[in-house]
């Protein structure tokens, strides 16, 4: 048995579809109610989920927007735009390590010490808890700090892969990217113009591969 | 600035009196809201916030109680006795280190990065999450894992101190016990039989001093 955290994102749902590839075991997906404004990464969240057939799909609730002074779940906050390339403004503080930690509580009362995640090499840069450093801690601190002896490990196999590599890992594995989310500004059709709607409209095009998600006319190139 | 991690129990309590006393600058008290069936116990944080004048306290929400299976959140399971000495079945997996995450993350958003916590020498055993080589591990985690390079700590000066030493200290530092909570059955008068009661009952008995609290009747003494 192993879990997965599923944002509903590209990256998230490419891991979901490699891991039933390569294992035949039950999965756990596990997707976190952080207070975001756009609850469509949600649903599409659980739509993939359903669509993959995994084992459990489990919604698990963190009150992020308490701590308040971020675009992803402060609305007074206007999102990065492309153009502004502020990446660093949409860090929530320790977010990967609220969702690993908590998502590691739910697998224990499984009997799950399996947790797969998606971190990937284009979030470098930015956010430092997208570094294997930073899961290799975090693995010896579950270790250290379960109930009980078990080999607690945080699997990340994209790591050391960019968005792009994503992209035509998926297209192979034959994964739905038309049901993912990815623009900041929560929209469907995609806005096309945040900068998350960039980075994904330049991974397909590095692949010379056509993006199924529906764009605001005329958006859909870079 | 530093933070507290203030569960309005005794040991957390004593904690922020300490450390009222050996510094002078501001305090932000955390209580984390997780579900718990006895809202007495985050009242009770409040109140002692209130008494220990600090510069903010915050109350953060974190859904343990979709978990299930513990006592502790789960209404439909029983609360150990002193008799059952079953204190691992009220462990919430990963609790502190959840807790500690989000104390964090909040402190980040305030320029704070010392925070104390009162893990004591009596929860040693039963919880491992209660043992300073987590808490060195879970610190190298957030130096990893924060936005930016930052001296991250987590201080557990009571770490090696039973519940009587801490009894001791807070008689000493004039700590309103009475204000402070403990009863797992979440009663006030407190019910003076569960397993908490019990070792709180212990710690006062044995610095020859009386519990402020109040007992249903007949049950005060061990």
């Amino acid at each position: 048995m192993t879990a997965i955290l599923l944002s509903g994102g590209m990256d998230s749902t490419t891991l979901l579809w490699w891991l039933k590839a390569r294992q035949p075991g039950p999965i756990h997906a596990i997707s976190i109610d952080y207070g975001q404004r756009h609850r469509i990464e949600l649903e599409c969240a659980a739509r993939l989920a359903h669509l993959a057939e995994v084992a459990a799909h489990e919604m698990l609730a963190l009150d992020l927007a308490a701590l308040g002074g971020n675009p992803l779940t402060d609305p007074t906050v206007d999102v990065p735009t492309a153009e502004s390339k502020r990446q660093r403004d949409t860090v929530v503080p320790f977010r990967n390590m609220l969702f690993a930690t908590l998502a590691a509580a739910y697998c224990a009362t499984k009997g799950i010490v399996d947790l797969y995640m998606a971190p990937v090499k284009d979030d470098y840069a930015a956010y430092r808890d997208c570094r294997r450093p930073f899961y290799d801690s975090l693995e010896q601190s579950l270790r250290l700090g379960a109930a009980h002896d078990a080999p607690w490990a945080i699997h990340t196999p994209f790591v050391k892969l960019w968005k792009q590599d994503i992209v035509a890992l998926g297209l192979k594995l034959g994964v739905p990217y038309g049901e993912t989310h990815t623009c900041y500004e929560g929209l469907r059709p995609a806005c096309g113009v945040c900068d998350a709607c960039c980075e994904r409209l330049a991974a397909f095009a590095a692949n010379r591969a056509c993006d199924p998600l529906a764009y605001a006319a005329g958006e859909k190139t870079l």
